[in-house]
């Protein structure tokens, strides 16, 4: 987890200078019908975490049709598998963690052959999930790195929960 | 909010008590398919929250296809229309909350006539998503109780979020 957590600082950190100029690596648009995809998992991350200033907020996980059943096996995961990474401000009431407005949007896009220096998957990250603000320039070294360590899961940190 | 955490807490208190006998109320079952479902929010009851004991954990709430149109309109909900709570554990590791086991599930299906006493709704509530295992005997105490404050929402208490 802490792996996948540094990677999406290295991402996410780029929120936190805002002016950066995007110039993003590849085409990949944000993907339509997403909030009806699959939901494979939530994460909070917290106020105690040394990584929320970057990361905090609600992390839903979902997955597209073409890639649920190479995640009920743990991978590999055929082309056009997709992950997104819907990320919500949420607030916290009596204990209680309530999701709110989107913060961000993540993809993990699989073509195997188009990204094949990245493992077989295309990065990007938009600000509020606006198609506008697109955050990634260098997938590799901004997403691909911290996900090197998950081969064995074809590079998604994320398991299938029943 | 609070009340909503009121209503569960009646019906998930029973958990505590562990060896209570069981006689649900009336038919209803587990829902077949329902992680497929609409993923329409996520709430985590900490240990901070006063309800922890009975309440804690993540809970995922889905919305089958009949019901989704109506939550995006805030109501009301055409006979059919079903939401699930698939409340699991959690973890917390360096301020990061992270998604465990099955706890529970609970429902809430419609059928104005058959439910005519509580709103319209059935609830049922089973122990780790257990057929065998349903903890509702009372529905208008357990339940409903909690959910009549909600009447202009059609007694649902989550909302639409995009």
């Amino acid at each position: 987890m802490s792996q996948r957590l540094r990677l999406l600082s290295a991402t996410l950190g780029l929120l936190a200078v805002g002016a950066f100029s995007a110039e993003p690596a590849d085409d990949i648009k944000p993907p339509s019908g997403y909030r009806q995809w699959f939901h494979v998992n939530t994460m909070i991350v917290d106020k105690g975490s040394p990584l929320f200033a970057e990361l905090g907020g609600m992390h839903n996980v979902y997955v597209n049709s073409t890639g649920l059943a190479a995640l009920k096996k743990g991978g590999p995961y055929p082309d056009k598998s997709t992950f997104v990474t819907d990320l919500h401000e949420f607030t916290v009431s009596d204990g209680s963690y309530v999701e709110g407005a989107r913060k961000a949007l993540a993809i993990m896009v699989k073509d195997a052959k188009k990204y094949a220096s990245t493992g077989g998957w295309g990065f990007q990250l938009w600000e509020g999930g606006d198609a506008n603000k697109p955050l990634v320039t260098d997938a590799a070294k901004q997403c691909f790195a911290c996900h090197q360590p998950k081969k064995d899961q074809d590079y998604v940190y994320s398991t299938y929960i029943p």
